[in-house]
């Protein structure tokens, strides 16, 4: 790895870093690593809650989606342009943000329905593809909530 | 666990028992915990009926879903934010919403046509997935009452 | 089973016994039960053709269906509110009026052309789901004329 | 079978047997059958070509399929409202102006493409499923195509 | 085959060969042959290139459909009508004709993205469906295309 | 291979070859032949990077891209006109540009939200189809910014 990538990935893991650091209800921070370990990590950054979490709050949800963009806003400031380094935190902060909008009902514009995809209740077996079973226009409303749930973590 | 998420399991499950003590066609309230039971439950509320339930009325299939709705609005109202908790709730209650407008005919918009998905008569094979037999117009409808209904059932 | 309930299947099954017996076209009443058999049934009517039945014209039809109807019309105007019970005459009664649209010709709107959802012709193997073969337009225009009709029978 | 189907019946052939003998192109007729033959057929009408049919024009596509609905159009005329035992005719005619849309470039509005359902030509498994390979705004035009050819073959 | 069938093949052949003797970019023409040859074909005109082809440009890619197209032609002028015998050639023409919009790029409209479906990359195994992985918008742009493309090259 | 297809290959690796020389973010160019190996390569460009890559920043995403499409660029300008020779280099650079928009959230208009096809989290068993997990609209803009990405690199 020569210096201008070790230097993106220091910025990056950094920026996950701060924003735990300055966020009140963040997990605290344990270490930061810049270390290559293996192939799938080129650092990393660890935070560990002080007690075990068995509920969060939607406060505590946007702090985690915050913490995981804090990488790829610090490329974008520090690096002048993003890289494909985000792309495991993008996948993360998605899953969340649907999450929120999908099964914690926490979306006024899609409400409390859960519209997740899974395998319907009675034949649950392996077999069966999930089906999506809200109409094209919910999820419209779901990508759109997604989106603005992220934009505005990003901001 | 720490303190503020018992406080917050003892909220949602009060909220639960009190739709449960206040509403005139509610199961009968047998027993209220906070004591996690695993992982699966942090707490729980537990409603039985008092003789065996064969038909639901209109009415009684919204007290349920008032019933479900109540841990959630306890900790939006004492807790100033819902949480993760009411997952299961709400899947339960689309459920159930979803029945009412998709097979018991009880949503004037979508009318009396049966529109839940099914594996197609003839062939039930379980190898076949399921069809969803109804257009993309008709799954939006049934989406808008979906939400209506648990709207009016949270207010 | 308490008495509200058996009041309520009562009600349900004299409404199917009703139109059958004042239906011109309705297959001849031979029983009627209010007694539960097995978990299946709370109560039956029983309509037996006086021959056997290889045609039906859609007079026939529509007259089934207003039968199938007639239980939970029962319930709405004998216990004020709609139940659960209804559930298998409108899956029956939808299925029905989907085949008037999309087997047999019977709407104008939707035309003469088969839509129905089938194997294809040349690989009908059991490994195939179905396949929808008609655009969104048409499936919305199916929607709409087997509303219609159980709207109409129901009136 | 009672008087009231054995009339339908004969209605519905002998509309089979007037278009095959009127119209100049229909293949000869060779016998007409109104006793039923098991469970499938309640009667029938055979009509051979005169010789071998490799090929078929597109005026003798509109005369088969004009031909089919000719018992549909009869039990109208006779019986004074069509019923159940038009089926198999109407599953064949829509599959025969499908193909005239689709396969064989007689819509001037679909054109000339190809656009009916196939396995992908490289991996022409029997494991996978057909695939729709037209947008919707295609599926809308060729759905109108064969409402038209149908709607004109039963004027 | 009774002579008036034999006469649409001579048609349907000479076309092909027309366009083949006419085109400047077409390959050579061998052999045509009117003689059917088993269930298969009735018919066949065959072209063989000068020399090995491993790159089409998008100028032979057209003469190629314009002499697909050329039995067609040819049948609908000297028969008056066009029949089910053009059935293959619409097949290939439509399926090069989406190859020129999906895969090489040559349609300004849609662009220089490959829109083919394509069993995704990761998990090539057999069992997988082929995936669209277009936008309804760009499949209607695609089947538009395909259409200008066979309508230019029949006119 | 005759002259004309030989020299339409050397021009296309060419234009690989130039756009690799002259992008200042480019790999170092290491080899080029338009000797073909075997049925896949008529030709090809070997570009090798410096450093082991970890991270590709924006702006060498773009690079590569623009150097996928030199080959193409050549034969429109050198000889006239576009061939099927293009198609594995349109493939590649789809697939980077979509991987732009979908998983390193480098588009504007999509935002930062994951929106790519993968398998469901928890039943990723190899028997499942990939899932498309955005709305229609989404995918649209999707198409729309992989459009934009392709025609600004070609430009």
């Amino acid at each position: 790895m020569n210096d201008e990538q070790k230097r993106r990935v220091a910025c990056h893991e950094l920026g996950h870093a701060l924003v735990a650091v300055f966020s009140p209800k963040a997990d605290p921070l344990r270490k930061v690593s810049i270390i290559p370990h293996g192939n799938a990590a080129l650092g990393y950054t660890l935070q560990l809650p002080a007690d075990d979490q068995f509920l969060l709050s939607r406060t505590e949800l946007l702090t985690r989606i915050r913490g995981m963009l804090g990488g790829r806003a610090a490329e974008e400031v520090e690096c002048g342009e993003v890289s494909t380094g985000a792309q495991n935190d993008l996948e993360h902060a998605t899953a969340l943000a649907r999450q929120m909008v999908c099964v914690f009902g926490m979306s006024d514009k899609v409400g409390l329905a859960n519209c997740a995809q899974r395998p319907p209740d009675l034949l649950a077996g392996l077999e069966y593809p999930l089906q999506r079973d809200c109409s094209e226009q919910t999820a419209r409303d779901v990508d759109e909530e997604v989106k603005k749930i992220l934009d505005q973590a990003y901001a």
